[in-house]
């Protein structure tokens, strides 16, 4: 009986809720990100410590759901207007170049074999979206030129590193498919473009007017149930293109931002609940895929070498380009650092590695802990350095 | 890739919900409750003729999800005085053997051993309260006095099923252990007149004092959370005893319903939009489960002496002691057909009699079927005929 209520799905919604609540008060305790909180009591409930729950399939699909609820929400923050700036372009390809060869080349350098560093560098690519989003959201101030700026440039992100990984994987092969990644880089942008302009020209419009129509007063529900269904549309096409389904779950979120509805259950409104719910599980679970048994003093240097790699790599990726483009200094320092999380792209790019027997144990351990590390670091950052409460030289009127 | 997405939770997720708004459509066109649109598209493109989809551990897990969320927000409906009433004791316990009775009688006659015929009594004892409490959500007759009394003898008949699945595995295997199902009893009447003293007393004041906390400021979601937090531990805590864990949520929805909130989100809004996403995919997912293949003309006697068995011993088993404690003939009629849907709770006692080799794949099928049927039936009958709209002699005024 306690082992099949262990695994009920009642037990794990109960306990990831209140591990995330636990989160909420440590995090307000130490005055920190809640999702710093949430992280940190994830490691405390999973196998790194008590062991009372593990990442299990049911954990993971409902973490997932928590990422496109999320981002399908932040959505909704952003214009067209807001993520096309040729800026955010030249900030994305920079900073998914120099963490590339940076984290190639620190890999190399421990004595790793190419193939292995060239796997390091793919997994140091692709920022986390969906980290930095909610931090910036939970500090108000998704509406800065810096954030605006982070959620473009990480939207472009996302294609480069899917281009970065087809790159990786024709190398390790040994053979370059160019057409192929012609190919892919298309697809994306047309997903892209296309789902904005669908979904500008189109969706909005359309639950606009169903909201008018007597099927909306005779169930109140339908035009959310449609918006819902539509960002995973939208979500779906972007993960069988290649990119992260949150980044189509975005899309249709700044798709739907314009919509106002008068008769209906606010879509909007009904995904921040959504949000609220599932991307709590979302951090928290991040707290649980790590397990840090398996961090042995073996494996120690390559842990910190990737980890400075790819603070730094970002910081200058992205935080240079920003400041040549005249961001000030401390908004650079915002972009750089809120490119820093790779979150649960890294950790999904180090599975596939693993599973392709591209990479071994120890690098696979590495690089879901540099994950673990950059995705604190930058609410940490961003709290108590770049938008401490009071500070008087706000990053957010200029340049933009 | 192809198959690979159709597994993912993007398509699964993308595809429910565009199936429930199909169920929307069609039961707008032609008039009836959305439950039997989304059930009906559900048998659509579930395994019985598209097989787009089928019931796999994640569709099940968000249907779970979807009836606990569901009997969370119709809890909110009730207060203590509500669901408490002795005759609503009557009417279950009459409710539950009748069925039983009457299951095992007519088996019997068709030729079956008596393991069979008692498991078919015992899958015909449960009222799945999810179907019900929705349709009379849907029809706005929750506040009714026969809806009260469907709601009461429902959670009270949950308790006794669970006792008679104890009897009935006890009679197979040649044993009746007394003490046992003296424990389970005791511990179901416990957990239910607990849950409800502590939620009243405790949780409830609990979330409101917590609403005013300067937390509540800092994160509005915490109440919200909590809440939810809450409502699945309670259905956990049904669970391990043993009843279903909807009768849990639906005791923390009780406890709940008096909270006002000042500053955060509202935890019944947010559960309503829980609700929204989640039991479209529980009732989508009814139809689902049932593969029509498996009806062969060789068991269509049984299911539809089952199912009319089924249907008539609810709705005498429960109608007639309501009309004896003079509920008008149309409110006994609500509250006997209000008591005939069997929807997931059959499925799953069938479930657990064809792993235990009680019953065969035949039996198991025509539950299932039954199951389907006095689902579709209620919501049906109460659309058209008992609950019809502009209907004058409204069953919604008398004897509570």
């Amino acid at each position: 009986m306690n082992e099949t209520i262990f695994g009920s799905i009642e037990f794990q919604m109960s306990l990831l809720l209140f591990v995330a609540l636990a989160g909420y008060l440590i995090a307000s305790r130490i005055n920190q990100s809640a999702v710093i909180g949430e992280i940190l009591v994830g490691i405390l409930v999973g196998p790194s410590v008590l062991g009372l729950i593990t990442y299990t399939e049911f954990v993971q699909s409902l973490a997932h759901l928590g990422a496109i609820f999320l981002l399908f929400v932040i959505g909704f923050e952003f214009s067209l207007r807001d993520i096309t700036n040729p800026r955010y372009i030249v900030i994305a390809i920079v900073g998914v170049l120099v963490p590339w060869i940076g984290g190639y080349l620190a890999t190399t350098m421990l004595g790793y074999p190419t193939a292995s560093a060239l796997f390091v560098g793919t997994a140091l690519t692709a920022t986390s979206i969906a980290i930095t989003a909610n931090v910036l959201k939970e500090l108000g101030r998704l509406d800065s030129p810096a954030a605006r700026a982070i959620i473009g440039a990480a939207v472009i992100d996302d294609v480069l590193s899917l281009l970065v990984l087809g790159v990786t994987t024709d190398l390790i092969k040994g053979a370059l498919e160019i057409p192929t990644l012609v190919t892919s880089l298309v697809a994306a942008v047309l997903f892209i473009g296309l789902g904005l302009l669908v979904g500008i020209q189109i969706v909005s419009p359309l639950l606009a007017r169903l909201d008018c129509r007597p099927l909306a007063r005779q169930y109140p529900e339908f035009v959310f149930l449609t918006a819902l269904a539509i960002a995973f549309l939208y979500a779906m096409v972007a993960e069988l293109i290649g990119l992260s389904s949150i980044v189509g779950a975005f899309i249709a979120g700044v798709s739907c931002r314009e919509i106002t509805i008068c008769q209906s259950k606010d879509p909007r409104e009904g995904a921040e609940y959504l949000q609220v719910i599932f991307a709590a599980i979302f951090f928290v679970s991040l707290g649980i895929i790590v397990d840090l048994h398996a961090v042995t003093p073996g494996i120690t240097v390559l842990i910190v070498a990737i980890t400075i790699v790819a603070i730094l790599t970002k910081l200058i990726g992205c935080g240079l380009p920003a400041r040549l483009f005249r961001y000030s200094w401390r908004e650079s320092a915002v972009i750089g650092f809120g490119m820093a999380p790779r979150g649960e792209v890294a950790m999904i790019v180090a599975l596939i590695g693993l599973n392709q027997g591209v990479i071994g144990q120890e690098i696979f351990v590495s690089i879901l802990l540099m994950s673990l590390v950059t995705t604190i670091i930058t609410p940490i950052v961003f709290q108590n350095w770049l938008f401490r409460a009071g500070s008087s030289t706000d990053p957010g009127t200029a340049s933009d």
